[in-house]
């Protein structure tokens, strides 16, 4: 699957919104989950470039004269452990397209966020993966990250929200 | 269970930093986790209310003449979802001590929570819990949320991210 590119890992600007929405739906596409994505450009741009920014995002651009402009990327964000009384860098979404896999995108994209992650004394790097994605969990397991088996996400969405806030 | 008690909901600030840490420890002790707790009141002080604020919190203060200052806390963070577009609540802890459950403090933090999302516009609210932890669950499913069963959180830890960034 090797093949003969080059790239290199940038952050995401304003004028990347399009590139990392089309990433976004194509890893929805992976995940099967693509019915349950209503983000658009505009809310990127609000939450992402505005006076308030929930998330960070970096790129694999694609440095050669072929292919497509981006390989992957990977979005992220930083929480809070009550436990380490650290930051903990979040990572959301980490995709390389399926046909441009096993050239070391991924683990360059988990290098740079380690980086990061050191940078601003983070306690922890955690990221959520689907029970059936086993290339990932395999791929994860021999960075030397452990699965929290004995935890569940519990989520409510919007119209719970309101029901329960009353509004 | 059920006690004669009054409290208000209010956001934590810097100076209840020593209660919020030692509710944090009262609930690593139920969680069977306390000796992972490593924090320490100067990281909640740089990371909660220094130029860069990781976390906000929300107190269950005592507002009658006996018994602890604060019978519960949760402590909160934005976190961000590619699919949504928006920004998520994402709630780290609640805790109620033991001894004042059943007064519908954990509902009530949890009601002032959804108006914060909701006033935010976030896509969701989110939190972790332990499977073994069946009246929480039961708690919450009540409330209509949702288990994201198919999902497993990977963690690195510190020595993990150092190496992994080469440093």
């Amino acid at each position: 699957m090797s093949q003969d590119i080059s790239f290199r890992i940038r952050q995401a600007e304003e004028a990347d919104i399009p590139q990392i929405l089309y990433l976004v739906k194509e890893l929805s596409e992976y995940e099967r989950l693509r019915h349950t994505v209503t983000a658009s450009e505009e809310l990127y741009r609000k939450n992402g470039f505005g006076p308030e920014r929930f998330f960070s995002a970096l790129l694999a651009e694609n440095t050669g004269s072929e292919g497509p402009q981006n390989f992957g990327f990977a979005l992220y964000f930083f929480s809070f452990s009550t436990f380490t009384g650290k930051p903990s860098l979040y990572l959301e979404d980490l995709f390389v397209l399926p046909e441009y896999r096993g050239s070391g995108i991924g683990k360059r994209l988990l290098v740079e966020l380690a980086r990061i992650a050191h940078r601003k004394d983070c306690g922890r790097m955690e990221w959520s993966v689907l029970d059936w994605n086993e290339p990932a969990i395999r791929f994860y397991k021999s960075l030397g990250a452990k699965p929290m088996d004995e935890w569940t996400v519990f989520r409510l969405t919007e119209p719970e929200i309101k029901e329960l806030a009353g509004e």
